[in-house]
């Protein structure tokens, strides 16, 4: 049924377009988005990228026609240089330019694959030539020469056996491969071509290539064409565009000073944290100054937690898999899980012969190990017969499994506070119930996704799950957001907005009656709307089993992060048939509030490590305060303002090496201790220490008693004022890698 | 070569004997113990059992020149019904004269073996007929018939031929078995005989029956011959005996008392903790009230310990099997250790794979799942072909095995805290480290012996390691000991021993330097005798890696617990090559110890709620204080009372039920609430509470500031006199399943 051709499609001889004002105007089915910006102003034109057409972001030289689904009128938006949507088009055309300039400096090219990333973009090659990084400069230098050429970027459409003749005459092998099996029954596929170069794209592209006014290539890395390991290794070439110099030395310099900030780096240095491979990757030890941290973190909220009536519980890391059956988590989630576990190594050997029974390769060996194990396997197993049929076979076999539990190392704690839930006959009276925990759970994210605390296998999260009834739900949000706010601030994250994930209207999928989920989404919004947060709806982002809140906050260079969450929950308490009797005597199924201020304590401290560049404020430190005699002759009298500074809950230690003083303050502010306290004969005399901080430098000799009370405010009222500015006003954020947990 | 016969062995005919005092004096070769008695005075010969001869426990009435091994003096203790090794000969005699009762009443009784237990004896039947506990008088009565004849317990001896000739004569058929395949090469067995009832018996027995004063039929359950399922099933009938009719009703009477007070009993009832099937049996769930009394727990021995000298940690609950490999817990363990989990699904697959391939059974199909496989399992992967050897397959999934790491949950904190010593360089300056967590382990014991909280399989050790130097040893051991004393009284436990496990000194199965374990032990001794502790030595007891010491608590009716304990460990830093820079700038290897003041939150609080019987005392109680409002006018003045209650840092509730002030005050004391505070229109004219303490009843009206200050200085004083005793000085221990877990 494909009949097209490589001319262009026949277009509507009119169109109507609407513009973001609301003004509708005729048009020639032939008019483009840069017809129409040059209709306004030729200055805009100049700034046109691209333009949005009824929700489409298309090439600003695209006529319009093409686009038209009936007569109907055409909202049109024209993207200019400050619509964040532009930099994804200007950088997917950035990666062109730098195709074109690999062709021209190399032989026997073949292109594979080159879109955009969040921070650039990248371009795979199967080139010969291995390219390294001394090759940069040239591959630049051809680059610009391309851009100033402002050639423009020009849209066609093949027929795919146009489109498979034209590759090969281009001898891009790869592009005929994809042509070939890559694209489905699609009839047709478009290329652009920019002077010499042309490719099998989709687009859009700016107009021309003089609007890139900042490219750099990044680095360079080895890929496989379509990611199979089996297939051609390419080379990867990684570059970053911008509409002008001072964005991209910004986003250079943000890179940087994430660099500066690396937790993994810091963590190392300070002490604070260890991933080690024979433990596990994935895995954080942590070291006694992360642990503080993290400590003081905890007992923080959890003293928080109680006064919010909270209840305190604690469940075991493991649950048999049948816990996780009930919940729906396995097998569905069975690809992030470590494999189940058994009660013993029995357990295993009885899964591994139920797997050759399946498959019909249970040797006589076997059911020799078989009959041994039936002894060994004790009182209440049935015997095995090699004479029994394979139904027989496999009874026996399903029977002694049962007995040989198979356990998960658990995924999430929401199962067992469901069953602490059910642990007791529940009343109207005792809800909402909330329950918390720092729980650790275990998800086996793949490895080339770990990245230190950031993303993990093991993770404690600072979970709690409210078990309240329908009525009560607005209430207990709006506390979770009151607390989840609350505990930001605390840690100084002031710059957040709130992510509200809504039902698609459209969709089935969601559990929890259309009653209940119209009164949550209500609530949920009003609540928003009088908490004096920032928030944006997100329709069709809610999880199946409920609407959800998450907070996105922006660290003090400009990076994004998914923190605390709120979700609420129909699922589980119908899959673990939950039930609280009413004030009418009746059973009555209660909804579920899952919420993790924090998300969990690695993220959470990792984020921190990075936000402060290391240096906790006073609250959070682990060490507040380091004493440092002047010499050997003072140390009794430093052990004596320790203990003082001990006994008033400062974390302070003792630098007893030797030494001149300048060089333990030196150890001191590279090792980010708050205060210092120098003492000496001078200050022995006078019950004083000379108190140095870390970031304005010497505060003077005063009496003991006032430098305690001094710290102990400062860590009271949890002030912190080292979130030390990135130097960049931080546009776009750098990649975090954030991704949220669903439960 | 054996010639044994029936006759009495040859004597020798005359033999020294050596009485406690020292004294030595010749008898003739036939004399008995029972003749030394009655040759000092008639009375104690009345009251003797049995004797111990060379250390051994024997009859009072076997002469004595049978147990001649040369001319030496032979130590003699006679032992009476006031000597505790006594109440095992009554108990092992009484199950003879059970047996006897038995074979008098029914027909067809085969007889299989009657031990002692800790609590009694019991013997096992195959009897046609099914005994219950209502014909418990009917044996009973028949047993007072017995022990009124008065009867000696007869000992005789038979070669192997004529044993078994004797036992088919008595129709004894299990005997008979026995005799054939249950005493190795043993030429000769001994029997007793008592009246007309002869069983084969490794004795010791009573001289005669009469001595048994006091016996009672217990109860009555099923087990199997020599304990193997597919044997002869069997009744096995339970029983206790003493020495006289007050120990026995005491006994009762403590049984009736730990019945009263167990803690899954209470744990139920009181919303402390649950174990759930379909979560895991052996895994707790602490509810809201038992977590508050761990949490508490958990805060006082952290802020102890940070006091201390101790560093916080935290690690993760798996680890890879090569951790468990380094440190020997795997295999050696395996048994009662979870069984290894895989990184993902996958490499439980591949293990499975690797199984057939080694046992020559895997097909043509899962060669083909292998091929697919390795698409699967990504980038990294070697191809596997089936026209390979299968040296080359096996060498492929071990490869893939790698990537698919194996772990365990982890049976024991020690080898991550050995990682966390090793992620840092250290020097003696930060001697000793202190690594303290409450880490959770998970040990797979057996089903039958799970018991509540108190063996279960998941449990939380308060666990620390400390590092440090050979010389830092007796004052780290000393630390400890001090440590755990404070520990256990804070908790009002006053009444323990240490228990000190040192070397076999004939043995050489220990790892470390003969001279580390001299200094330590005799620096554990030193510590110990200044300690002023009661404590006891016991030669051999030490693990291989180190000598203990380990605390044994009695609670308040009598019991015995193996709580505390403090290992030398000289083994781990040897095997995770744990190095520290001395003075001497040399690298030297640390000594180890491994401390847990309370052994486990699980098995700690277990006993706690035993040894209260639920009523904590006022630090530890979850629920402190309770606020009675007389009536519904006066909830709010209760909601006030209750908020100042609360930020003075009590655990306090809110009785806001309907109904009569009595019942609430009912409803508080079976809580085991501490204090109430009643309030009513004059208490909130006056801002007073009528407070009413649990145990002393009504202790009149007063302001909520004297009450708040009363109530905060028994919590912060942690004052400990909610200890009700049993109602019976216990003498022996009641079985407690105490178990020490060695690292």
């Amino acid at each position: 049924m494909s009949t097209a051709s490589s001319a262009s499609p026949s277009l509507p001889s009119q169109i109507q377009i609407q513009l973001p004002d609301g003004t509708i105007a005729k048009h020639p089915g032939d008019t483009t988005a840069m017809d129409i910006a040059k209709g306004i102003s030729e200055g805009l034109a100049r700034s046109v990228m691209a333009a949005e057409v009824s929700g489409k972001i298309v090439d600003a030289n695209r006529p319009l026609g093409e686009l038209a689904q009936d007569d109907s009128p055409m909202p049109l938006r024209l993207l200019t240089n400050r619509d964040s949507e532009s930099l994804d088009v200007l950088r997917h055309s950035a990666a062109h330019v730098m195709a074109r300039a690999v062709m021209r400096l190399y032989k026997g090219v073949s292109l594979a694959f080159g879109p955009t990333t969040s921070g650039g973009f990248y371009y795979d090659f199967d080139i010969p030539e291995k390219i390294s990084e001394d090759d940069f400069p040239k591959i630049e230098a051809e680059i610009k020469k391309i851009i100033k050429e402002k050639e423009p970027f020009e849209r066609f459409i093949l027929d795919r056996d146009e489109a498979r003749k034209l590759c090969n005459d281009l001898e891009q092998d790869l592009k005929v491969e994809h042509i070939e099996t890559g694209l489905g029954d699609q009839p047709t596929v478009s290329f652009y071509r920019q002077g010499e170069f042309v490719d099998l794209c989709r687009g859009p592209h700016i107009p021309d290539a003089g609007k890139i006014k900042a490219i750099k290539l990044m680095s360079i890395a080895g890929a496989y064409w379509k990611g199979d390991a089996s297939g051609r290794q390419l080379q990867r070439l990684y570059g970053t565009a911008f509409f002008d110099k001072k964005e991209l030395a910004a986003y250079l310099e943000r890179l940087e000073e994430a660099r500066r900030r690396d937790h993994r780096v810091l963590g190392k240095q300070h002490g604070l944290f260890a991933i080690n491979p024979e433990v596990g990757q994935g895995l954080c030890l942590w070291l006694p100054k992360g642990a503080r941290v993290r400590s003081t973190l905890e007992d923080f909220l959890r003293k928080e937690l109680l006064s919010r009536g909270y209840d305190p519980v604690y469940s075991p890391h493991i649950g048999r898999v049948e816990l996780y059956e009930t919940s729906g988590h396995f097998p569905y989630y069975r690809d992030s899980q470590f494999s189940p576990l058994f009660g013993s190594e029995a357990g295993g050997m009885i899964d591994a012969w139920t797997q050759r029974l399946e498959a019909g390769t249970l040797g006589k060996d076997d059911e020799e190990k078989l009959m041994e194990a039936a002894k060994v396997l004790g009182a209440d197993i049935p015997d095995y017969k090699p004479s029994a049929s394979n139904e027989e076979k496999r009874a026996v076999l399903h029977r002694w499994q049962s007995v040989h539990e198979r356990y998960l190392v658990k995924p999430m704690n929401c199962p067992h506070h469901c069953h602490m839930f059910k642990a007791q006959p529940r009343s109207y009276r005792q809800l909402p119930l909330r329950l918390f925990e720092f729980g650790t759970v275990y998800r086996h994210e793949q490895t080339g996704e770990l990245n230190g605390m950031l993303r993990v296998r093991g993770l404690t999260q600072d979970d709690a799950h409210i078990f309240c009834t329908a009525e009560q739900v607005e209430a207990e949000f709006k506390a979770t957001i009151d607390l989840t706010k609350f505990v930001l601030e605390a840690v100084g994250l002031r710059d957040y907005r709130v992510q509200l994930s809504l039902r698609d209207p459209k969709s089935d999928k969601y559990v929890g009656s259309e009653e209940n989920w119209t009164h949550a989404e209500n609530a949920l919004r009003e609540v928003m709307q009088h908490s004096g947060l920032q928030f944006n709806e997100e329709q069709g982002e809610a999880a199946f089993y409920g609407p959800k809140a998450d907070f996105m906050v922006r660290d003090c260079i400009g990076r994004s992060w998914q923190l605390g969450t709120v979700q609420l929950d129909y699922n589980l308490p119908e899959r673990f048939k939950l039930e609280y009797t009413g004030t009418d005597n009746a059973t009555h199924r209660p909804v579920m509030i899952h919420r993790a201020p924090f998300g969990s304590m690695e993220r959470f401290t990792g984020m921190l490590i990075e936000h402060f560049a290391g240096a906790f404020p006073m609250w959070l430190s682990p060490e507040q305060v380091r004493v440092l005699p002047l010499s050997d002759k003072s140390i009794d009298y430093a052990v004596a303002v320790a203990k003082q500074f001990d006994e008033a809950g400062l974390k302070v230690t003792i630098d007893n090496n030797d030494g001149k003083v300048q060089a333990k303050i030196r150890n001191a502010q590279l090792d980010l201790v708050n205060y210092m306290a120098v003492v000496g004969p001078k200050e022995a005399e006078a019950g004083h220490v000379a108190l140095r901080d870390r970031i304005e430098g010497d505060l003077g000799s005063m009496p003991i008693a006032e430098a305690i009370a001094k710290l102990t405010k400062e860590t009271d009222e949890r002030i912190v004022r080292q979130a030390v500015q990135g130097t960049v006003d931080g546009a776009a954020a750098v990649d975090s890698g954030a991704t949220g947990h669903e439960y």
